[in-house]
């Protein structure tokens, strides 16, 4: 029985056989996944136990991956994954955040008692949940093996979405414009943005009455005050101000698929830099989306933003857009595709965005993004958000 | 200026000594920092900007760390750290996820630069924020310099808090029982679980009519129906049923400093087996924080909870608690303590603890926690919350 609740066996297995035939083109013969948004994509295995070492196990031949965790997250494995309970293996707790042992050197035991040890194993160098420790013991402990960089070999495999894929970030759009409105309507004067805050995440897990949202890779960003011009900042316990900004960053998931929105606030009549700043953005966003469409690239619909919004005399330095889909924290890109100059991906049906140009300058910032995807003519937003700067009078 | 709105310049200042003296014991030259809470604890620094790579740089001697960062993120640090504007360098966004560059290269050329690419180079080798790929590029760019593993050096120094950490943590106690008592008035047969967490997260942002809440390191746990006997697991849309069990692990979060609480609700008649594992739990907890207390080892802790709950016929094999206070994601455990027989940490006032006896058995779970800090005679809990099983009949 697969309790995957929204794939059904043969999508993981199709993507599995991605995943071998991507092994295949490195010549991997076996592969070490880290990355808790794999695991996902791979397994189904759905729960918050990355902040301990795990590891997934795909070898080049045939046959469902290998879990391997701690011993109390064996049960959400078989509850949430497509393996079966062979597949599920297990350390003692007392290889956890211990000084003396370490994860890494039960799984090179594991791996050499089924002869696994040898060939080139390819780890998942760039992820987070992989740790620089973990590969200095497993070269240690795995001498006859050749450990290879297999750092988003899954990622860039996952920039292509399915229909059912598509279909859970369009019920995540549902749930960050119900949260969008939300902060739209409860930022006033007086306001403390905690109680801001709480309201959005309120909407962000009540959902729609269909479906519920989850908790997201990232929280709410929403600077205002003297940080509206930062990015990363977070709320605080101060109450909005008349004559203010508020910029939102928010952020929808829906089993693991995630739909980011950005809007732009402001508590009074807004300066006439933040008005140019609107104009620019939106000519940014129609041409970037114009220009996303099968065929092209990344890297053009990055030149159809910067161009446009060049003729408003604005430019963005840092890339204006990135994969989304599965997260985990600490991000909701894919850490696939950038829209940006070097990249030259060239775009395919199913493919996910967030268009994010969004502009921070010294004197004044806008925030005005949409998610997108790559339809098979053109490209079609996630979100039917209204697209402009909010005035709060 | 020291933008903190926490710790006055004088409490970073004596940080950092003990970081430097801990450093001379391990005789560093350079101290290279990835984790975001120790960030946070030496200097402030405080954005949801981990996800790429930064560095926080302590030189042996004198002076303020070097804060090494995305260019969007320098206004965050001057906005959020005691650090002056020649402290704060970044790297450019060409380094962000590309393929081409690493912003280690340029951590590696920027030390060389300052005459700091030699010596002993400590770096976070199980810092989730470091990566293996970071720690083989500084290897194959800092061929001057013997680099060596100070994972976790910074995270020991946190164990003990002063005065005004313990006041923050007191006031995530206010705002994570005042969560708990939400989750406990809103479970209901019928009730959608998301509604149930979007009533909990609510309560976590408002906090109280003084100060509010902020993200927390992770999300909460409620699991219940057949996922309630299952650790790391999130909420569903599924309805709560009549006769079943939903246990939440909560935690508030307040400036950076977490705060967590759980407790088991059932709704209807509780099993017997669930009554004895309560009687169970509460021996244990109560052993466990007499036990508790300066000149005590971390060990002594669990023996008096292990013997307590094993008179009950109870054996809990995980370690029954560990460190807390500042947190980022993916955990809320300082990873420093853990209330665990091999750890012979001796306890001092101070040291904060998640005491966390939660016991997962195959046919029933309950989960009841107290965090509690140590005082100048023994322990005590930072929240008062009634401390039981409770029944929603």
């Amino acid at each position: 029985m697969n309790p995957s609740p929204t794939f059904e066996t043969a999508e993981f297995e199709a993507r599995l056989a991605r995943v071998r035939l991507a092994m295949a083109e490195q010549k991997l013969d076996l592969l070490i996944l880290s990355d808790p948004c794999n695991f996902y994509y791979v397994s189904g295995y759905e729960a918050w136990s990355f902040y301990v070492q795990q590891y997934l196990i795909v070898t080049a031949d045939t046959g469902r991956p290998i879990w391997l965790g701690r011993q109390m997250d064996a049960r959400g494995a078989r509850l949430t994954t497509w393996l079966q309970d062979g597949d599920i293996h297990t350390y003692p707790d007392t290889y956890v955040q211990s000084a003396e042992r370490h994860p890494a050197q039960f799984l090179a035991a594991f791996l050499a008692e089924r002869g696994l040890d040898k060939g080139r194993i390819g780890t998942e160098l760039q992820s987070y949940y992989l740790t620089a420790k973990t590969q200095q013991v497993l070269e240690a402990s795995l001498p006859n093996a050749a450990l290879v960089d297999a750092s988003l070999l899954v990622n860039w495999i996952r920039s292509k979405k399915s229909p059912a894929e598509v279909a859970l970030m369009r019920q995540g759009a549902k749930i960050v414009e119900s949260a969008m409105r939300t902060a739209v309507d409860h930022t006033r004067p007086g306001v403390r943005q905690c109680d801001v805050a709480a309201e959005i995440y309120r909407s962000l897990m009540r959902g729609t009455a269909e479906y519920g949202g989850q908790y997201a890779a990232s929280p709410p960003f929403m600077p205002t005050g003297d940080r509206v011009d930062t990015p990363h900042l977070s709320w605080t316990d101060a109450p909005y101000e008349r004559g203010g900004q508020a910029n939102f960053e928010l952020v929808a998931a829906r089993h693991r698929y995630h739909t980011p929105l950005a809007r732009t606030v402001f508590l009074g009549k807004p300066p006439q830099a933040l008005v140019d700043l609107e104009k620019a953005a939106l000519d940014g966003i129609e041409a970037a989306l114009e220009a996303a469409k099968p065929g092209a690239t990344a890297a053009d619909v990055e030149d159809a933003w910067q161009k446009a919004a060049g003729r408003h005399g604005v430019h963005k330095a840092a890339r204006c857009g990135y994969g989304i889909g599965i997260a985990y924290p600490p991000t909701i890109g894919e850490l696939n595709v950038s829209l940006r100059p070097e990249d030259r991906t060239v775009l395919e049906e199913g493919m996910t965005f967030h268009l994010m140009p969004a502009v921070w300058q010294e004197t004044a910032s806008i925030v005005i993004t949409e998610p997108f995807v790559i339809t098979a003519t053109g490209s079609d937003t996630l979100c039917k958000f209204e697209r402009r700067l909010f005035v709060i009078d």
